[in-house]
């Protein structure tokens, strides 16, 4: 077991993977502390950060000296060493392997397609000072299109959530990135409603956390509904 | 625990994550029937492939009637369910963290950037029957040279093996997709003695089912240079 002298997560909740670490910790009342990493002052490139994490990246996890990185990762070792409970990471075999068949896919799938359609409607414009490339958003939204149709086709064929009848780490991992292109007032699931059932059913089971996660995202949305 | 009727694997050879499965269940002696989807041909597509994994994609695992997909998620469950060694995929929570972190980290790095170099060298120059564009190809090599470099300087900064001082599935998984563009002639790891070495030490550690899981990728790289 771990010791439980408590943990420090360093995060930006204006990114994905930091909220689903936040809302992890908050929501299963693990003690910890926050240290924020503002990404937009380039704080994860200051040389302290950098001696802590080489990659210059959040969310970065520190359990009593030992240093984690990778979102998946810490929400597994979490999910393991600190009693959360069970429905999170299954111990029983094959409703594990569903979590680690998720995560894997999500890494090449839900996170990039679902980033660039935020990182061009947001982050590039705020950059660069130059308007979206209409062609290159449309092909973004279409890949993104494409991995959402699996999620509904696939992995949300026969069962509420994304690897079974409870929520886990899987679902968590997919809400906070799907979420994020609402950062630029874009509700990618609105015209999905077997996704968007799933992700009320998300939301409720995370209770408070998902919107405490989510203000700064909500703020960003309603900054950008203005400007339109 | 798992029941040991026997496993299925669905493989092609020239597919990395495939080889890294091939290695794992040889090496450790599990029984298994490797049914052979051939990419070239298509046979990933046929309506029988389909019904199994609506992907289309290799690998695929059948265990008792239980179809998993996802080369991570196959490795990490057999590995747990199958009684392999305990250091390729470690029950001690920070040792397993490290591996997961590896993991996670591939599939946005390790993978899609030495995937593409092959990709690009051999798959489209074939399929197109035009030849390699050389500006692409250079930021392609360009962006895969920045994940050597970062495996040699983090990963294998203070060790032998990318998650510590044994192997784990974290090497398997990445020596399988670093071998891939020696396919069409191209040893990326020749400039890298670090990486290189620790190359040697993953393939002696892995002792004839190295050589016999790459041997088609050898004769595709002999065909390249016959060519050149």
């Amino acid at each position: 077991m771990a010791d439980k002298k408590g943990i420090e997560v360093y995060l930006d909740l204006l990114s994905q993977p930091c909220r689903a670490v936040y809302i992890f910790l908050h929501h299963n009342k693990i003690p910890h502390t926050v240290k924020t990493v503002a990404l937009r002052k380039g704080e994860n490139k200051t040389p302290d950060f950098t001696k802590l994490n080489p990659m210059q990246k959040v969310p970065v996890m520190v359990d009593n000296g030992f240093v984690l990185t990778e979102s998946d990762a810490i929400l597994k070792y979490l999910a393991t060493n600190y009693n959360a409970p069970e429905h999170w990471y299954p111990r029983q075999p094959e409703r594990r392997a569903r979590v680690d068949e998720y995560t894997a896919w999500h890494h090449a799938n839900t996170r990039p397609h679902a980033a660039k359609v935020f990182i061009m409607e947001v982050l590039l414009p705020r950059m660069t000072g130059q308007p979206t490339d209409p062609a290159k958003l449309e092909r973004a939204l279409s890949e993104l299109d494409e991995t959402l149709e699996k999620l509904e086709s696939m992995f949300l064929k026969r069962q509420p959530f994304l690897c079974g009848d409870d929520v886990t780490l899987a679902d968590l991992l997919a809400v906070c990135e799907l979420m994020q292109p609402l950062g630029g007032g874009r509700d990618i699931l609105k015209e999905r409603p077997k996704l968007a059932t799933w992700r009320s059913r998300v939301q409720s089971a995370l209770k408070d956390s998902f919107d405490e996660a989510h203000a700064v995202l909500y703020r960003l949305r309603d900054k950008s509904r203005a400007k339109l």
